[in-house]
């Protein structure tokens, strides 16, 4: 299957004419929408979801990933393989945390143009037709590039910052649960939280953290709104507290 | 084909999991979604809409629906067989008026549990998998249930309040039109409204009700949002006015 | 593929009910959602958008085209083929840009009837039915008609407005870039906008305009919201400045 991972949105004429383009030319290759509302222009916040979500596809989805501010600049696209499945987009760290956390990972720059490359929409005119070719089982076109050239080489394994809101007011960090202490309290908009394991362990209007089903630790709030109740916002820090079980403050 | 009912939402993570795990496990069934902005967190304005819009679908089809306020909590997961069609989803409701408007209808409680079930996330862990097997001509994995035993039973046979605002504001009520007297009179937002039969009929700006392509009674406007004009909002009530014809107030 | 193009929004009940006709009548089609968010009951300025978008999709694609303020009303319903492509949509001006674009088009008024017609979701009863015979090979079924008779035939080749915002509050124009002066200044929101080839060749904060990858000209900013920045709503008028490299107001 073809896996989208965007900051397009799915409303607009964006992500339809990249599932045209993949319908063209990986016919019958299911396609999967995993986000089109990854954190807008911000790559690095967006590889941590990206990181997180991926290992519970099959083996063999092809990821088409594409937030990128920089395009129509001089940032490369890149095709890499990890931990049995293939990603496609551009090379401004959005692949690093997927590539960084599989046992062994393998990158190409994808040197290959289209006829028509537009200025403003390479997910639909360069990395979709890239990901279809990797659905159908062909190589990234390009040249292989070692994967710590790759952006992102710098950026932390996880990343103790806010960085997505959900519909319901959730907010998912970019730490993995199980790196934590298992009793650790966190600190995120001036108030400390305590772990749960979900919502009805807490009473109404309770905000807490607990280990979300793709495994980041993520702060929400029984019957309530995290992101209002504590004025959350994606790229707002979260520390662990000093002090697990001390009195709040 | 397998039918989407959630409050997830589609551009966030949740509802391409769920398909995720359906492409998986049921290949070449066609995915359809019919609603991901059911009523957040609530399961009884959504069994009224659930009930409303099965029917249409093709016989055999499966639904997926979760509206789960109580997820991790002590609700059972049901399978359900209504009209020659099947809904899976949590004990809590949402199914109540699809089973009971059928001529017959069997249910389930799903015993079975995935080898992995998330505190959060059951419509990927144990929903879609069910709704899978279902797909794939499967029974419910579990044990016959009583239906008169699901939640909801107590439920009126139609919901006399505002069960949804769609896009355009037009904010769709939980009573079938076939159950009014013809020339009912509605009264919901301090105002009478009169029956029409399209928006054209009515003047730009006026509000009014009528049978909606499912079947519901709806509240709209011409030219105008209705829930604006008349500040409706999901759970407000719907009166059927004494006297209709008399003078507006 | 049949490709939908609509204002109903994705999340809501109305494109899901269409995409289930469309799966029970023409199985294994594949189905493109081109755009769900097109100018709410704003027939024109969708049919410049409809008609820049369209060529780049394959020949034999279908469009169900979809934004009809006027459903339950006089007007009729059309099919229409334009270059290689079927488009089937209401007589309000939306099929006009596309068929007019075309080196040779055709029209139908479409006579056919379902046995069940509601009153205000012809989408549903009417032209997904239509799409799906298209799709399967078939013709419109119906009578013939001038392209010359189509509503909208008097609306002009480009539309010198607003016609679009997208969710990073791009404003697209129903200008098409090939046929303004290369160098040619636009005026929108009391601000005069020349043109860059994309977003990173200007400094952030400063508003232009560019060649969209559909080949209109575009407002955007870069590094924030255009709309915001100028104030643009759709249906705003968009000027070519007299003086071009005049020096700014």
């Amino acid at each position: 299957m073809i896996v989208l991972f965007t900051d397009f949105g799915l409303e607009g004429p964006y992500v339809g004419q990249m599932k045209a383009v993949l319908h063209h030319a990986a016919p019958g290759v299911p396609q999967v929408d995993l986000m089109a509302d990854a954190p807008a222009f911000d790559a690095r916040a967006a590889a941590y979801l990206l990181a997180a979500y991926a290992p519970a596809f099959p083996q063999g989805s092809v990821f088409l990933a594409v937030v990128d501010p920089g395009v129509g600049g001089a940032r490369l696209p890149l095709g890499v393989e990890a931990g049995g499945q293939m990603f496609v987009g551009p090379d401004n760290g959005l692949l690093a945390l997927a590539a960084r956390r599989a046992e062994a990972a393998r990158a190409w720059q994808v040197t290959w143009r289209p006829a028509r490359l537009s200025a403003s929409f390479h997910g639909r005119d360069l990395f979709a037709p890239v990901a279809a070719r990797l659905a159908r089982g062909g190589e990234p076109p390009g040249a292989p590039s070692p994967v710590a050239d790759m952006a992102g080489a710098d950026w932390p394994d996880d990343l103790a910052e806010i960085v997505y809101l959900d519909r319901f007011g959730n907010a998912v960090t970019g730490l993995r649960a199980d790196r934590l202490p298992h009793d650790a309290v966190l600190r995120a908009g001036g108030r400390r939280l305590e772990r749960a394991r979900t919502f009805s362990e807490v009473a109404a209007g309770t905000a807490f953290w607990y280990e979300n089903a793709n495994g980041l630790a993520e702060i929400a709030a029984n019957q309530a709104r995290a992101d209002h109740l504590l004025g959350l916002e994606v790229g707002d820090p979260v520390e662990l507290a000093r002090e697990p079980r001390a009195s709040d403050d």
